[in-house]
């Protein structure tokens, strides 16, 4: 799929998923592009667990439960690890963000929906929980978990301002 | 250009541009794609100032200099506003990160090069020279500025760890 078009269909699908199943192969695919973005200082911090199952997603939805865990067929996790930062500035959450971009418009690229689902790992308890169940090293920071998948139903949208609204041309 | 290719081809462009022009239809089609991305909470935080022209790029250089904006016919600059967050987390880095991947990939799939040039803008002073200069309100940060155009050859590649080691399977 064009670039320009991935960017204009991607949404955040906040509802539930068919069963229909996503390919290791597709997996693989979203995966490796969520892991060819640039990084602060090269430090190439992020690191991904690949959720490739019912089964594995439904763990992670007993910990932390929402309508796209409950029901996706596969889901990508994106930690950071914080020995990798060497420089006065701390670039981790830069780095998962390019790279869950680039998740979301893989995934729509190949005709999933998917969602950057943050907001319950910043509980501390949700955070310890999830990462002992992917048995990640200490130094490991959970960022986000993208559920993919086909959507059952269209799925809501948010509104958005006018994009004319947030650019200007320099005026210095 | 297909959304894998854009995403494998990318590179972080740190030399010199040629002064081929980019055009206005260019330069805005990359900054929607850059103001086309999800947000926290749905704030829709981030903000771009274009400088369409070598004159606009290079009173940002007189402030920081780097060859890329020494020779960049176009840049955008990308702000956050805080006074759009409202939940107890700041989404500000994350919101930015997102936008400028989809820059990087807008502009690679046009055929140019680019550089998320964020470091120099850490630096108090030219955060303040930089926010005056571009006369944005006070509650807007100014977090990287990319500069866009064909480069001026091949342009060095720092080196990758494989993929392979920075993804693992689920194993809980």
């Amino acid at each position: 799929m064009d670039v320009f078009q991935a960017i204009e269909t991607r949404y955040s699908h906040k509802e539930k998923f068919l069963p229909h199943p996503v390919s290791k192969e597709h997996l693989e695919k979203i995966a490796f592009a969520g892991l060819t973005t640039p990084s602060g200082a090269n430090a190439q911090s992020v690191y991904a667990i690949l959720l490739p199952d019912r089964e594995s997603v439904q763990k992670l939805c007993d910990i932390v439960y929402h309508p796209g865990l409950a029901t996706a067929p596969v889901a990508i996790a994106l930690f950071t690890d914080s020995k990798t930062q060497v420089m006065d500035v701390n670039f981790e959450l830069q780095d998962y963000s390019a790279s869950c971009q680039n998740i979301l418009l893989a995934a729509t690229a190949l005709g999933y929906s998917s969602l950057w689902l943050d907001y319950p790992f910043f509980n501390e308890g949700n955070q310890k929980s999830a990462c002992a169940l992917m048995k990640v090293p200490d130094n490991f920071h959970l960022h986000v978990v993208v559920p993919i998948g086909i959507p059952d139903g269209e799925g809501s949208r948010r509104e958005k301002r006018p994009i004319s609204e947030r650019f200007h041309y320099f005026n210095g």
